[in-house]
Order: C-alpha cells, then sequence, then structure tokens
C-alpha cells in the first residue's frame, strides 16, 4: 500500500488520513485543490516527500477544473503557502508547473496526472535506493557490536512510509535492515507536540514487526550517554547546500547529544529536500510557526476507544510552537542519498551531485 | 501557602496535590507513614526538597503509631524505597533518625514532629537565601541586554514552590528579579511525559504573575540558536560532589544546546542535594525508571472541564520511562546555592563548604 494514490474514477486522490492514526486507520478523498492545501496545511499528509507528491497532484486537481495560465498560478501559489519548511513542496510545485505550462491548455490536464504520476513513482525509486545506501551503515554498526544483539537505532519524527510515498527515507535502511535480517531495534521519540513518532513511526513499525521502544523527547540524551543507541537516523525536510538540514523541532538537540557521545549522527534525504540556494541553513531556512494549541491540547483514546482532546496548560498559559529547527552540518556524521553517503559539506553534496557544479 | 503543613489536629499533614494541577487546587490529607510514602511514589508531592520533608513528616506519623527502633528502622526504609534518585530524601530521613534515635521513645514522636517542622522552615531559609544568590545572575543579564526588553530565562521541569516548602529552587531568584522590578520571561519546557513544566511551573508562574511561554522540550535548542535565551536555571535532584548534577531527564540536551550556544547554564540547589558520596554522576547516581503507561496515557482537561486520560501510543508499541538524567559538570555555568555561587567543580563547592573537606 502507498500513501497516496489515484482513486478510480481517474479525476480524485486518495490518502491515508495520519490525523487519525495510531487510533484509526481512515483513507479521505481529494478531489479539489483546495482539498490537496488542506490535507497538508492540517498534516492530514505530512513529511517532506509525500507533501511534495501531495502538491503535485493537488495541481492535477485544479488543472482538472481550469487549465489557463492564469489558474495555474493561482493554484501553485496557494500550495506554496500551505506550509514554508520543506523544500520538496516548492520542488515539485516548480517540476509540474515546468511540465505543463509550454503544453496547450486542452492536454495539461492528462499531462499533470502522469507527471505526478511519475512524481510519486520517482519518490519510492529514490526511496529503494537511499534504503540500499542506508544499510551497509546500520550493517558496520552491528558488526561493530560484534554481531552481539540488535542494532540500536535513535529516530525522530516520521520518516517512514508514511512521510513519503512509500519506504520513507530515514526508516527505509532500517526496514531493508529488517528484511535482510539484521536484528534492529528502534527508539522512537515520541516527538512533540504533534507525536508522529508516538502515532506514526511506531504504528509503522508495529504493523510490519520491527522492535522499537517509545521514549519520550528527553530522554534520547541520557540513553547515549548510557551506550544504548548505536547510531541517530533522521530525515529532513530541507537541506542546505552546506548540509545543514533543517527537521522536525528536536532534532538539533538528539545530534548535539549524538555528537557529545560518539553516537553517529545519519540524515537520510532524497535529493529534492536539497535546495541548492542556501548556504547557511541556521540563517537561511524559514522555519514554520504553528498554532499553540498543537502544544496546550492533545488527542487521543479514551479507554472506551473514543477520542478525546485534553487541554495540559492552565487557561492563561500562552504557548509558542516552533516546528522545526536546523542542525549544523557539524554535528551531522553523513548524509545518506539516493547516490549514495557522503560528507555533511557542499564538498560532500557535490562528490553525488556534480551537475549542481557552478550551479 | 506552603506546599506542606501540619493540620490543626497536630497529627496529620496537609499537602498540594500536585497530581490534580493545573486543572484543580486540591489538598490531601497524610495520616501515616504509609500515606507520606505513597504520596511521594505516586507523586502527590515532588520536587527534591519537598520529598525530603514529606519524608520527615512521614516519620513524625510513624512514631505517632510505634515509637521502637524496629518500627523506625522500617519506616525509614519504607520511605527511602520510595524515589531512588533524589538525595534530599536520603538527607532528610536520616537527619530524622539521628535526631530521635538517642531520645526515649516515649518522647520520639514529639520530638520528630518539631524536627520535621524545623526541616521546613531551614528549606524556606535555603531558597530565600538561593534567590538572593541568584539574583545578581539575572540583574548581570539584564545589564548584559542593556537593560532593553525581559530577560530571557529557560527552565526545565518545576524548581518553583511547588518543588519545595516555600520559593523554589531554580525559580526563587526569578520570583525575586520578578518582584524586584526586573523583567523576565520564563520559557517553561512542558517536560515530558508527566509534563511538570505545562502543569506545574506555568500554574505557578501564571498565579504568580510572571510572564512566561510554554514550549515543548524540543524547542529549547533552537530558541538558543535564535538568541532568545538569555540564560537557563534548572533545579537539581541529586548533586554530585563534581559538580554533575541529576535533574529531570531532558536537562542534559539543554545544556549541551546552551554549551553550544553560549547561553549560560545555572543550577540552583540546596546544599542538602548535594551527595559529597558521590565523585562521577553519571556513573554513579541511580536512576529512576517508571511506569511506561506515564508515557503511553496523557491526563488533561477535556473541553467541558472533566479531567481524562488519553492514550496516544499504538497498543502493542512499548515504551522506556527513564526518569533523570545527568548533566556533566563541564556543560555547568555555575551552581547557585545558598552560601553563593560557586563553578560546578569539587574545588567550587568546597569552597563554599569548606567543612567537607577531608570529608
Amino acid at each position: 500500500m502507498r500513501t497516496i494514490w489515484v482513486e478510480p474514477d481517474g479525476a480524485s486522490v486518495g490518502v491515508i488520513d495520519q490525523t487519525r492514526l495510531p487510533h484509526s486507520f481512515v483513507t479521505a478523498r481529494l478531489e479539489t485543490l483546495e482539498d490537496a492545501a488542506h490535507a497538508i496545511r492540517a498534516m492530514v499528509v505530512r513529511g517532506a516527500p509525500l507533501i511534495g507528491v501531495t502538491a503535485a497532484y493537488g495541481l492535477a486537481l485544479a488543472l482538472g477544473r481550469d487549465t489557463g495560465d492564469a489558474a495555474l498560478d493561482d493554484s501553485c501559489r496557494v500550495l506554496l503557502a500551505t506550509r514554508p519548511t520543506a523544500v520538496n513542496l516548492r520542488w515539485a510545485v516548480e517540476a509540474m508547473r515546468r511540465h505543463v505550462l509550454p503544453l496547450p491548455p486542452a492536454s495539461r490536464a492528462a499531462a499533470a496526472w502522469r507527471r505526478a504520476a511519475e512524481l510519486a513513482d520517482a519518490d519510492v525509486a529514490l526511496n529503494r535506493a537511499i534504503a540500499a545506501h542506508g544499510l551497509p551503515l546500520i550493517a558496520a554498526a552491528w558488526e561493530r557490536k560484534d554481531r552481539r544483539g540488535a542494532v540500536e537505532i535513535l529516530t525522530h519524527c516520521n520518516a517512514g512510509w508514511l512521510a513519503t510515498v512509500d519506504w520513507g527515507t530515514a526508516l527505509a535502511p532500517v526496514y531493508r535492515a529488517h528484511h535482510d535480517g539484521i536484528p534492529v531495534h528502534v527508539w522512537v521519540d515520541e516527538t512533540r507536540p504533534r507525536n508522529q513518532g508516538a502515532g506514526l513511526t511506531a504504528w509503522e513499525l508495529a504493523e510490519h514487526g520491527v522492535p522499537h521502544t517509545v521514549i519520550v523527547d528527553n530522554a534520547g540524551g541520557h540513553l547515549m550517554q548510557r551506550g544504548r543507541v548505536d547510531l541517530c537516523l533522521v530525515g529532513t525536510d530541507r537541506t542546505a547546500a552546506s548540509g545543514d538540514v533543517a527537521n522536525k523541532i528536536g532534532t538539533y538537540l538528539k545530534a548535539l547529544a549524538a555528537f557529545d557521545n560518539d553516537v553517529p549522527f545519519y540524515v537520510a534525504l532524497p535529493s529534492p529536500s536539497i535546495d541548492w540556494t542556501i548556504a547557511d541553513g541556521c540563517a537561511e531556512i524559514p522555519i514554520e510557526e504553528r498554532d499553540p494549541a498543537e502544544i496546550a491540547e492533545i488527542e487521543g483514546a479514551l479507554a472506551d476507544g473514543g477520542i478525546a482532546r485534553v487541554r495540559i496548560l492552565p487557561p492563561s498559559s500562552p504557548a509558542l510552537n516552533v516546528a522545526f529547527d536546523v542542525t549544523p552540518a557539524r554535528l551531522v556524521t553523513a548524509l545518506v542519498t539516493e547516490r549514495g553517503v557522503c560528507p555533511a559539506s557542499r564538498a560532500g553534496l557535490l562528490a553525488l551531485f556534480p551537475e549542481r557544479t557552478g550551479g
């Protein structure tokens, strides 16, 4: 199963409603550009690669209604405004626009559906390649511990198949290792405030039978101090050309702890998440600020199975909800891309993507 | 109002039930040793200094029933087994035992009540002294920013008056600065899994009109990167003689971020939280592991004001709940004690507590 698909009517798109996990598995149907934009904004779909593909299908949906240049521009603007940090969104929207703009309006919609499907397939292929390139890192960690016990992998947020079209980025090598018989155990950061670790990563791993344990975001440093983490593996929403990575808020803290304890800290990314225009990730990557209610209120399952939202803050206490932080390249052991593993640096990235030299 | 008091009957103890905050302000009455032990274990009372004083009153309650040596030994054992990390508990239990053991059994109970009250009063005095010694650190931060805007202080967990008999440790200087007209704004880490920041620190600060904003535990690093934190100020459950500090899980991650961003990281502590027998905090301080249900389920207020507990994990996903971590002395800018401010080192502590030299 993929996270996004064209419905049998050929004119609407199905997605998994990720706001309902882990308590209910429910799909949602996107019929309009507005549906797609809402799905991204409300995090019905999330994860940089899946956001990109959803935006691509959003443009296909929009072109089914109005194939003109002005409408296309408007649609791109609406989608680009949904979420600011993940660069895959911009990448996908621009790829779609470049593809359909030269075409006569009458053929744009069909071309957009085809191109969106290609982007979806491409994402799966990229992630499969990331799995192949990340696998040796996990295998090496297993060798370092003389194949005794499981490789202990800490991850933050969700960079699994739910964050992409299939496979995932950071979790792709983990699934591959599990499949290939390397014992793995994943420490899953719950990832406040939206609990993508507790709700999505834990759910994914449980579905696939991958051993895992949920921890609060506060716990990773202690586990690393005690030698209970062999490597960290996370995704990224935007990678600067310098190797700085923007990822879910709190990633930077885990990278600091990994550095302090000599634990390798790997970031997995498909090349569409690289922003070649950005030299200094900390200074230049825009960081999304979301509704403070996401901190003040937590949704979960009651004992009777019903879903409820409870408030954990005093009524008069404000909250600030910053969604991402930037981990400087100096704290990243290596980047795992679809073309291979490289140092988190401009030189490292350019060695894998030489076509960007001078770009 | 204090957090613990002798009830008018002179034979039972009142406390604030901190498990009910911030949604309801409810007090609880402790009538037996078991009541006191349960209150500590279930975190009806928490915070290293308040745990110590509660244990002291627990012994007074026990001696009201049985004044014999064997019963006293048993009572000490029960209390010492409640929670392993805070050393104030051991300190208070030993101070009480030393005080009553030489007395004839008939006078032990009355002596225990008097001694427990002295320990409670002593805690208030220690915290007032910590406020006085910590104030100049906040004042200096205000000068460094040319008295422009508020001093931005990040704190983790709750080391306010709720964690002590009155005033608090880390928050004591904050209250003092606020009272003295130095503008302060506190970034309150929500402090998963038990949300002592969101539920207790935010509640305390709101009650006292101290400006504050709740953030998830993941956010502090980002705020420090952006220059939005002038200093960190936290409490501790046990301070090694070397200056390593055990505090709520996640403190270490904030200390790493503070170090990485040149933000002063201060730890406030009354001397009963110093464990002079421990040279290496990371290796030697016992770290409490609590019920994983504290991670899996979150309690809060429903829209109608009712209290509910919701589950955020998939049913089959396990969790690990480690309650504390140890921040190495090298990451601590200074310790703030009742005798003054000192470097986080053996030499620093001994300069303030010379009677421990050779001890």
